[in-house]
């Protein structure tokens, strides 16, 4: 399983806008601990208000990886950045990269890691070597994020209920499943990135046997409603054996992303259908609330839904950003 | 997507037992046109009944494609089968395998192949450029296999259906899916061995728009009841967008294959999940037929079965190798 030395230095290049760098920002977010600094190429004009390091500062102050958590057009890796990424890995660092590209699909950069014997982490890209499944009943809790559609809230939601099991003394570890998810906890498989017969395996592995009272807060990934992700949350849901879904959702969204010609399946029968194939693994599997993103609501049209919400389904359901989790983890 | 040039050449290396040479009985049971013959090494003790032939005679006779349809301990590639297939690529053939160990992971036949400007297909593998589903509706009708477990007889009942098809002038064609059907009907895409983010774009892909009266047979794999493999049978059943699926099953197993402790399902529950979600890209999609595999049942007690479960269910069931299949075709 990939696993990513802490503490970062996130690199930021020459990014002009805050969602250039969406993948550093929710490190810095939910793992300021692990975030020594940020580096920035001349002409960035956003910032991640943190301690502005050159490579050879982080270095001298113990940053073990560079973190190229930026969007760039194709998801290749621009040839501005080599010289830094080189200057990183002879500095002493290793390298983690969200981008499609390969590291190691440049040869300066390939040869440089290995002369200096530094890893490249591509979290887009999976070389662990997978077992199938094998269904069998793991020691430990776990909690899955289920949704109604890509990018409703998933991760956010896995990352907000791990802080808050945390911050009451829980034992809670957040396992991700996406690149974003890596790059955050440092370490994880990107479940859509590998080979289609290890799906459920994967999720074994990445949540093992553990305490009777310690809890896998599983970051979920697409829906079984989406035409093209559904094989790898079927997966997800069937590897997991949650004992707890929460089931996510964006109330104003009309069509399916990236297929809206497809309108979001209804709450209810994402619910039903989805504690339906999860009871195949997990027969007493429950749902343990709703999580939705209101972001684009006013504030008290999204609390008086959520309230809605949860009296027609009998569990809470907030929005994490505006009313935190608490109220879920009280069902648990 | 693979697609391997015919005629073939089945090499029997120097095989003891026909389970050995599985895949390449298949091949010669449903693509006789396809096989020009085999070819063994001494001490092989097993025959498919085709002109023995000498690498030298397969190639000036025509023959495209030596293939190497044998399982091995471990899926690996003996050591013995080497001076064999560097023969057959210096004749002019291309090289197909069935094995875990990838053509080009052996220096001299990897070398042998770019030097003469052959092909190497590993069937297991898949170097397909993928795109992820879109779930738009295409052209053409049809049919997929799908199971209450994995190995119950899908490739078998979809090879049944399309030939009985074929047999009545209709327009069909076998979709293949798994090893063994790509290496029958000479292309496919091997759907657990590809990225999980494609298995439904890899199926779209498969079977593309065709004419209003053109069924394709999709070859189904695993079952949506399988704690491991139930991803890629989700993705393969929104891919497919079925207009009718068959459920395989046998019905005198007992324990989910490589998961024992795990029971089948009821065919009840089977048919009504998969018409649940396969209605999400096919809205008129119908149950068309079962199909048992009784191949450890009393003759005229497997008539009984199938007579009682066509009755229970209204749609007909049969043992393709007992009853063929037109039946099922007749509802269509």
């Amino acid at each position: 399983m990939m696993s990513i030395p802490t503490p970062y230095l996130l690199f930021l290049g020459s990014s002009k806008d805050q969602l250039d760098i969406k993948t550093s920002s929710g490190v810095a977010q939910w793992r300021p601990e692990n975030c020594m600094g940020e580096h920035a190429l001349e002409g960035c004009e956003v910032t991640l208000n943190l301690p502005q390091l050159s490579i050879s500062q982080a270095a001298n102050q113990g940053a073990k990886t560079l973190v190229i958590g930026l969007a760039n057009s194709g998801g290749t890796l621009s040839d501005a950045w080599i010289n830094t990424i080189i200057e990183a890995l002879e500095a002493g660092m290793h390298i983690a990269s969200g981008l499609h590209q390969k590291l190691n699909s440049i040869p300066r950069i390939k040869e440089c890691a290995e002369k200096h014997g530094r890893k490249l982490f591509d979290v887009r890209h999976s070389d662990t070597v997978l077992k199938t499944g094998t269904g069998k009943k793991r020691t430990g809790k776990r909690l899955l994020t289920v949704g109604t559609d890509c990018s409703v809230g998933k991760m956010y939601t896995t990352l907000a209920i791990e802080k808050a099991m945390l911050a009451r003394g829980m034992k809670a570890s957040f396992r991700a499943t996406g690149q974003t998810g890596i790059l955050i906890t440092g370490e994880g498989i990107p479940i859509d990135a590998i080979v289609s017969d290890f799906i459920a395996g994967a999720v074994e592995m990445l949540s093992p046997d553990n305490d009777d009272d310690h809890w896998d807060i599983i970051e979920g990934q697409g829906s079984l409603y989406h035409p093209a992700f559904s094989g790898v949350s079927l997966g997800l849901l069937h590897g997991a054996q949650a004992d707890a879904l929460v089931v996510c959702h964006a109330p104003e969204r009309t069509g399916m992303r990236g297929a809206s010609h497809y309108a979001l399946p209804n709450l209810e029968e994402t619910i039903q259908t989805n504690l339906l194939l999860a009871r195949r693994t997990s027969p007493q599997v429950k749902l343990a609330g709703i999580s939705f993103n209101t972001s684009s609501m006013d504030h008290s049209d999204a609390l008086k839904l959520c309230a809605a919400t949860a009296e027609t389904y009998n569990v809470p359901c907030v929005d994490p950003l505006r009313m935190g989790v608490d109220a879920i983890i009280d069902t648990l």
